[in-house]
């Protein structure tokens, strides 16, 4: 970009529009399903749209056919969960809303024709008052937020519209059925061509996070045993190959999208080795102390980062070495341990390396208690002090990942 | 709750329906600005329908008075920018979707009634799976997600409707109408009627997470000086009064609010002591570093839980000192930036606190190396060591944020 600044603005346009390509282009190849989902959508507009075309279809729903083009705009999501709970939600909800919006109406015009709009008016607003607030309740919010919407917006319409109840019910029929078809082409196409599944993200998602971590503790090993000993050369040449030091700080705010697709998860059908009920709050658990775990290693490399040229003396060496153990160990238990969780196996293999942790754990606590030195600088020892006993803290966490893995595996019957 | 566990059904249904209302009584209670907003969007959904009501409204719009509902209730959100945001996205989606919809209908037209319907097909086929892709854009999909959909929605229903161009031009009046009159009721209504402000809000979370930070920090300065001096008497007496230890963990996933919050807050006009180009970037810096500051603490807050009961040498009591000053005066100094940020006013008495703290840090450091001590327990000293280092990390941290602030404040001029 920089070559391309002092150009003309014939070539900046080029540029310009060769840069949005490029990011097109990547965004495409970083997960394909993005197209898939783009022709589906428009798969499945084309396809609700064909009501207006064809003649005994227009003939029984008339202009109404809207609806079922609005239903699949506003249902169709990226996920087939989140496309089967805002498509339940719409069309209990329009149900729901509708019949109390006939029985309001009814119950209105009792009063004569002079009061009715003042009777609706009022139900109208305290409906609306209640169920706006409503949404505010977690567990309302968390599955149901969008079905009030909906419930609102339809009691609010059938309630309020000029027409005598007769006229309505034929039109909350042909509603219902318009949204009927729009939510049905939406579930049907979300579920069975190529479908997006928010419970196998979510699988995929943790077991990423877990690898990422490993990829750390593993790569961070190597970096203990390398660093005091050629000094400097350290900053410039092994810059390029640290990646997955950094690579972990996106496991640390990924809670809110955990949750999000844990949500849509729930609404699922079974689907590739996840069965309906499939204990996706576990998941939510190891996200917890995946992330928990997160911090730990924040901690240690802002730490390290800082401080850690500054110690080369004999005694660092020496405790260096159960802790590069303990490092690269922990990283391979919990590879082992996304390793199962990806093929849904029970995770044998990771008790050995949790073994081996806790053997440089006891050697690292026995060198540090028979290190009563006289010669030693304190300020010199800080930093493989830190470093180890942070290092002991992310073993913990290794450890109660493992339990929960058991816990889930029992759960899910791998 | 365990008192009515063994009483019969009836009880069981009382208390059930006391817990939902404690809840409910709850909820409004924490924040009084929700049952306004319940009333507000009643009021709105209210005036709007008067349009079937009154009847030079209704003859120059019939039926499709209803699009103004709709137009509400699914316009109008909880903060005034986020409803100015949908409303904006709404209201222009509409314009633009209506106009390229007419003229696609126009060029499809010229094709000869035949072939009419496949090329409308493929041209609402092409555009809605463009607009979808271009929902993944980060940029597109943060600022204008909504008004993407509308587009979608917009076009579909205009290109396929069975209407010829000139009954179309009639419809898009009235739709354009209506969403206007559905949108402005909304906006005046947000904005108005006790205004909920995204900005506002966003300054209050970025200034209580200061303050929670603040709070740790200090009180755990008490705990440093108290907990080895009297042993076991800690773990039972103080954990009721231990609620600032855990009151920072909000802290830790605040970032996809602070995100949304941001978001909103730009679509906002000038209110109160924010400006209309109010630097809510800088918000965003801050609670990357505040939430940096959080990692240390929580590495701080499970390492002194576990380790801390060990340790009471003499060593120990003597690096204690000033470690408990650098706590108490980071927090301090954490205090005075929340409250310097909370007045709009420059953070002037934060530097002497930064000045002790750093002060307190060379104590450290000094005193550390000095203990060349033969004498000592290596074992025994490290949580001692370890805490004043992730000390020494957050005291970084706090001078960040105080860079962070001074930048905001000659950019807000305060």
């Amino acid at each position: 970009m920089g070559i391309i600044a002092c150009k003309s603005p014939s070539s900046k346009m080029r540029a310009l529009i060769l840069n949005f390509a490029t990011r097109i282009h990547k965004l495409g190849k970083d997960d394909p399903r993005r197209i898939v989902h783009s022709f589906k959508v428009a798969l499945a507009i084309t396809l609700v749209s064909m009501v207006y075309y064809v003649r005994p279809f227009y003939n029984g729903l008339g202009e109404n056919g809207v609806w079922a083009i609005l239903s699949v705009v506003v249902v169709f999501e990226y996920t087939a969960g989140a496309t089967l709970c805002k498509s339940m939600n719409r069309g209990l909800a329009t149900f729901l809303a509708g019949a109390l919006g006939v029985g309001a109406k009814f119950l209105a015009s009792l009063f004569g024709t002079k009061v009715e709009p003042i009777v609706l008016g009022c139900l109208v607003f305290l409906l609306v008052a209640a169920a706006t607030f409503s949404r505010f309740i977690p567990q309302i919010k968390r599955r149901y937020d969008y079905g009030v919407m909906i419930f609102i917006l339809t009691f609010s319409l059938v309630a309020v519209s000029g027409y005598r109840v007769d006229k309505i019910i034929e039109l909350a029929h042909q509603r219902l059925s318009t949204i009927l078809i729009g939510g049905a082409t939406c579930i049907v196409i979300s579920v069975c061509v190529y479908p997006v599944w928010a419970g196998e993200d979510l699988h995929n998602l943790i077991v990423s996070n877990l690898e990422k971590l490993a990829s750390f503790l593993e790569g961070f090993g190597g970096e203990i045993s390398k660093l005091p000993l050629d000094g400097d050369s350290v900053d410039s040449s092994s810059v390029p190959e640290k990646s997955f030091l950094t690579a972990y700080k996106s496991v640390l705010n990924s809670k809110a999208m955990e949750e999000s697709l844990a949500n849509f998860a729930w609404w699922e059908p079974g689907h590739g080795k996840f069965r309906f009920c499939h204990p996706w709050k576990q998941y939510l658990k190891i996200g917890v102390v995946t992330r928990q775990c997160g911090y730990h290693i924040e901690a240690l490399s802002g730490y390290v980062d800082a401080n850690f040229q500054a110690s080369s003396s004999e005694y660092t060496k020496r405790v260096q070495e159960p802790c590069t153990n303990i490092s690269s160990e922990a990283g391979k238990a919990l590879k082992e341990l996304a390793h199962s969780l990806k093929s849904f196996s029970y995770p044998s293999k990771c008790t050995i390396h949790l073994q081996t942790c806790k053997g440089a754990v006891e050697e690292v606590n026995t060198m540090l208690k028979a290190s009563m030195v006289g010669e030693l600088d304190v300020l010199e020892i800080i930093p493989i002090v830190t470093l180890a006993s942070i290092l002991i803290e992310i073993v913990k966490c290794v450890e109660t990942i493992f339990v929960i893995i058991e816990e889930l595996s029992e759960q899910a019957h791998f």
